[in-house]
């Protein structure tokens, strides 16, 4: 097969999926849906869309700062660390992840507070369920689960993760094997989403792993990290791409949305997504293994397709 | 991109899908499903499943010729005629349709009685919704939609098709742009089902199209049908591969699965089929549309794939 051919059949998923059930904007819609028309008309299509107006406690208590101390400031918390924001990102031809440090809840807000007087930027980020590992005080402002999401899963959420942050911290484009649903208690997010159809065009490189650390106050160095070895990343930063080095990227059409304070986002498996926020921004999300079906099936088709022509 | 890479990539596409998700059989589940479970477990995941007794009256009375004579023998229905029991099936090189013809159903019942009397292999089998359009008689036996279906779905049945006829009467392998849910009333059918994933396997070709016509008694002519010009169809019958011609038929890898009266197959949208079935066998189908979804817009992606590997 001509390796032009391949690429139009690649180029006719991708127009093809926006003709026939892509949204050109993520919808908006009011309240919380039934199981099934989640199931049905956002899952089963994996397609992203916000529901506005949820109402936890969570959404009035915890903007207050002084309530946040209050409840959880003496808990020990993970935080992570970078001189520029990017935590698991690519810098210097490496795949850099943060420094952890472990503090205080009520110092990692000092630090969101007066971020002038302090060097790096920090972002509670920890993906390993933190909300109910570290954030157990906070539980009874918010759902330990969705319930038409758990309905619609058949299943309990994996991870529930806490996150608040520096506006300067990003999260830079990845994809997850999870369906997650992510919701805004204070501030906003804006994300940028491509969908899986647009996998061709989104260049992955390997890249060696190492870890930011500050050595000397307000200096940072990348340490190499030879144990995690190799890691596959994606090589274009969206707001900067090298569109000389990838031109294929182009064709990638990203979908961007703001989701803010009483607003969640359906984020579908397999999507890709980066991730800004307003400072001191509070999210929590919840992970629901993926199944990996016919729509994961297809998926790694394409990318053994895209593998096989580099080759 | 080496055509022997793409190969590989098809290859793992099917086995994947076996490996990942596709049950080994077709599973019976006894009872109906709710519709969340319905959707999450055989829809969204596009897996066949038989669901056992179902308890229409339909189910006892429909099986006593009397009583379909009484209701509905003087209703004039369309019965599909051919000499060998293939309609809509590659004959000759040809793209073979049968003949129609317009008969009391209580005619119908006498051939169904007496076969060995009567030329030609009947087939009530006309897919325009005939049941609620030929058979309204018989509709208070049956249901008009499968309610945790149409619930499923968020949509009534575009179709509902009543089946009845001979034993010899065999329908080709195809795929139909259908949810289809099928249920046996009396009798049974035996159904080869081909997965989506599987289609680099499963061979097209155009074939001029032709309708039979019995020109004189006991002797069927096939007569071009210029007017609906060239039809793409399945070129290999399940029963007898040419497989010499079609070597790389042998990785289809059919599920065999006979439904019985009572029973009811849920056949997800683009499997391929083959039907036999039990002389007289009675069915009544449900067509719902199929969302043109991103599982479709994959499908269509592998079957440009395998058109660009032929020109």
């Amino acid at each position: 097969m001509e390796s032009a051919a391949l690429k139009d059949c690649f180029d006719e998923l991708a127009t093809e999926a926006r003709e026939l059930y892509l949204d050109s904007t993520v919808p908006f819609l009011e309240g919380t849906p039934s199981s099934i028309d989640f199931l049905r008309d956002w899952v089963m299509p994996n397609k992203p869309v916000v529901f506005q107006n949820a109402t936890w406690s969570a959404h009035s208590k915890w903007p207050n700062h002084d309530y946040l101390r209050q409840v959880v400031g003496r808990e020990e918390i993970s935080v992570s660390v970078t001189p520029n924001g990017y935590a698991d990102a690519i810098c210097e031809n490496k795949f850099v992840m943060p420094e952890e440090r472990r503090m205080q809840f009520s110092k990692f807000l000092d630090i969101m507070e007066n971020r002038e007087n302090y060097s790096g930027i920090f972002y509670v980020q920890k993906q390993n369920s933190n909300f109910t590992e570290e954030f157990q005080c906070l539980m009874n402002d918010a759902e330990r689960h969705i319930p038409w999401a758990t309905e619609a899963f058949g299943k309990q959420p994996d991870a529930v993760n806490f996150w608040m942050g520096d506006s300067r911290a990003i999260t830079s484009m990845h994809k997850d094997p999870y369906e997650n649903l992510y919701c805004v208690i204070d501030g906003a997010k804006t994300f940028a989403l491509i969908p899986p159809t647009d996998q061709p065009f989104v260049p992955y490189e390997d890249y060696p792993a190492a870890v930011y650390k500050e050595t000397t106050e307000g200096h940072f160095e990348i340490i190499n990290d030879p144990d995690t070895g190799s890691v596959p990343w994606i090589a274009v930063d969206p707001l900067d791409p090298d569109l000389e080095k990838y031109p294929q990227f182009t064709k990638a059409r990203p979908l961007t949305v703001t989701v803010k304070a009483g607003e969640m986002l359906y984020l579908p498996s397999l999507w890709f997504h980066h991730v800004q926020q307003t400072h001191g921004c509070i999210a929590v999300n919840f992970w629901y293994d993926m199944e990996y079906d016919i729509k994961y099936n297809y998926f790694k088709f394409v990318e053994n397709l895209v593998k096989s022509t580099r080759e």
